[in-house]
């Protein structure tokens, strides 16, 4: 590891919404997915920690039964846009589904952020795993997982595609002789594809961190692939620091098949960071958030990721039922780390359903405890960078004031940005437009 | 008129984008279109100056032939997204539309802005009259004119159900209980009709404004029968104080059709006001734009009208050719005017190109002048409000500086905001939830 590469840090806003009872908690304001002052507050604490990026995650399917905070909450594509009016350096990453959109919308809507916040946009490609979607997007049938993912990587193509549309050097803006621009620099597409015809130009230029950063959140197989073959940034769930180098090695492994370098590919898992002065303390502070849900609302919670399975009709105290393949169509990944979970672990339906209510992950404990947990994770080549989930805000307000220090203390975490793009903190290279690319090769070919 | 009721405003941003020829202009930041120093400019005067939105246009196709600032221009969504992080009071509107959308995304993505900016949201909902836009979009068969606003009415209708998904109420948000919502206030859609399918509920709640103000832009008849039935305010191009009148009675008449009240309906005219300190200086300053124009450039910018036909192919100093039928698919209310405009003035090709390629409007002079035309309009029933588009920033300053303020002095012109929504500026009235209003209309027929 050179003395120039560091750690990467993501804060997840706003990071109540991935449980089902933090909501209920005194210190938190119950309109909080839906407040601009709680996310601007988050933001501007995460960019004076000088953390690489804010994510912002994503539904498009609600039922009843969903985490209150899904109910009602910000769209990704508005939220970050209005906090790149409000920020200066800190990237800006969402969530939007290939599966239910048209890519040139997306490449324009990405496109246009990119621009807005001066190359600091990223884009986190998923394949909308809730089954239930399709019925909001005119009731087409919800593709199998792996048609989904053959669907994504033809999106994501296009998407690139389409922002390859303008060579860098293609307005020249001639004001006396009137032109604006060189049309040998403007490229159609012309993209033909199995899922997607579309011919281009894209109505809007590359931002100077060349394209949007592509994020990848799916753990599957396929999930895996997609990150290794196109994505600059995967985000992922991993449990322990054993699974975690296991898919590091493996994704690193994947993208080298693909004629990458290891380092085009940032990995970072997520992680629910919970601080206190005393290891008993933080696992405190654990327990009283874990008690906020209830086992009605952990069933109906659990059913979300097996494609809004009913588990009211097992018993709670015997071993977590047997599934079969449910659940393969929808969160592979996830219903994949359930079963095994709940298998190695012995887990019964009632453990397992509020486990997964109020997920944890190791990094529970005093600030130097948390701080060593990263750097070794970090160190022993499990993970690149973070993404911090603050279960409450004042859980991710002990992270920032009492870890991150650390961090940087330790010389593993910037003091200061090193760029004003997401890819320049990131460490990756700016793609060159493909065109712009063909004719070097050809030059170089000569 | 009440004594209450005033003079409504908008502002174009960024008002140089419809025409061809003055981004060649000195004062003109060439990256005008993408510039985000640009739109804040506008916006912050704007708003100082109390005006109603501003509003941002936009198009799914371009070609070599464009406008300039066509060719690379910020998304909608995105650009008025971060406005709405750096304004409290202005409100913020921007076309989408209904052809190559699906309504989940678009009822999220302006609800999520409404939310964001808390009731400041608009959405000018027009039906893609440029022919081309299908290439961007699966190569889908760019609708016929008719068919484009049955999908645009049908779409409107899913959007507007969509934002009917949660009562006011709906959130309790009982922390001890663990409640969070109330599901009697929680509503499906369960939209089946000849384009769409939407289950609902949408996963956002209503802003104080209830739902943005809906816009509509089009004049042709189907557009004019859309805008009576379902929209708050029209965007417009009235090339004269009669055809204004006539435009702005036959509008409320529908509208009155229909059961509802003419004030239900602000019809706004878009401007293009000049200010010299004589009528001469501010003819000299349109002339000076009109020259940046060249006769190339304005005969393909007159063929993207009609489905991008090829003028170059006519004599330029004979009378405007005969195009039949040529148009009446794309940009109908449009091409009529240009037909008609064409016949009734006996202008040659070449005239008319120029003309279009640097749209006049009647308020060119003295601010004075101006402030009296606009005054009358407004008197005479022909516009409740405008549209300004700056076609140069000069002209948009000065309109702000010097006519703004005689509007203010004679009492037709706010002097500060009534309300910080953007429906409550407008006089509009909150529109019930559909299923609040359905409760309430049953208890009175008991």
């Amino acid at each position: 590891m050179g003395a120039h590469k560091q750690l990467k840090l993501g804060a997840m806003l706003h990071g109540i919404s991935g449980n089902v009872g933090a909501w209920r908690h005194p210190e938190v304001p119950p309109d909080a997915s839906v407040s601009l002052e709680f996310y601007k507050r988050q933001v501007l604490a995460a960019e004076r920690s000088k953390f690489d990026f804010v994510f912002i995650a994503d539904g498009l399917y609600i039922t009843e039964q969903s985490i209150p905070h899904f109910l009602n909450r910000f769209e990704p594509i508005t939220i970050l846009s209005a906090l790149a009016g409000i920020t200066s350096r800190i990237g800006l990453v969402g969530t939007l589904s290939t599966t239910y959109s048209e890519p040139f919308t997306v490449a324009r809507q990405f496109g246009s952020l990119d621009l807005i916040s001066n190359g600091r946009a990223g884009w986190n490609v998923v394949t909308s795993p809730l089954a239930g979607s399709e019925k909001n997007h005119n009731n087409r049938k919800h593709p199998s997982h792996s048609e989904r993912y053959a669907i994504a990587d033809e999106h994501l193509g296009v998407v690139r595609g389409l922002w390859s549309s303008w060579e860098d050097d293609a307005f020249v803006h001639d004001k006396p002789s009137g032109v604006f621009f060189n049309p040998d620099k403007m490229h159609h597409l012309n993209h033909e594809g199995a899922y997607f015809k579309v011919q281009g130009p894209l109505n809007i230029a590359r931002s100077k961190q060349g394209e949007p950063v592509i994020f990848q959140a799916g753990s599957s197989d396929s999930g895996k692939e997609l990150a290794a073959r196109s994505a600059d940034a995967v985000f992922t769930a991993q449990g322990s620091l054993e699974d975690a180098k296991a898919f590091y090695k493996d994704v690193k492994e994947r993208a080298v098949k693909y004629g990458r370098s290891p380092d085009d590919i940032v990995i970072a898992p997520g992680i629910a960071p919970i601080i206190g002065q005393t290891a008993e303390e933080a696992e405190a502070k654990y327990q009283e958030v874990a008690s906020l849900a209830s086992i009605d609302h952990a069933l109906e919670h659990l059913g979300r990721f097996f494609e809004h399975h009913d588990f009211s009709q097992y018993p709670l105290d015997e071993p977590f039922p047997d599934l079969g393949e449910l659940g393969k169509d929808s969160f592979q990944s996830t219903t994949n780390l359930i079963k095994r979970r709940a298998q190695e672990g012995g887990l019964t339906l009632r453990q397992l359903a509020l486990e997964l209510a109020t997920p944890r992950t190791p990094f529970v404990g005093t600030p130097e405890h948390v701080a060593n947990l990263i750097e070794q994770w970090y160190r022993e080549e499990a993970a690149d960078g973070f993404v911090i989930r603050g279960m409450l805000p004042s859980f991710y307000d002990a992270f920032i004031e009492q870890v991150v220090p650390l961090l940087q203390e330790r010389g593993i975490f910037r003091q200061e940005y090193e760029s004003d793009t997401l890819r320049g903190n990131l460490g990756l290279s700016i793609p060159q437009n493909r065109y712009s690319a063909a004719v070097e090769a050809s030059v170089e070919g000569e």
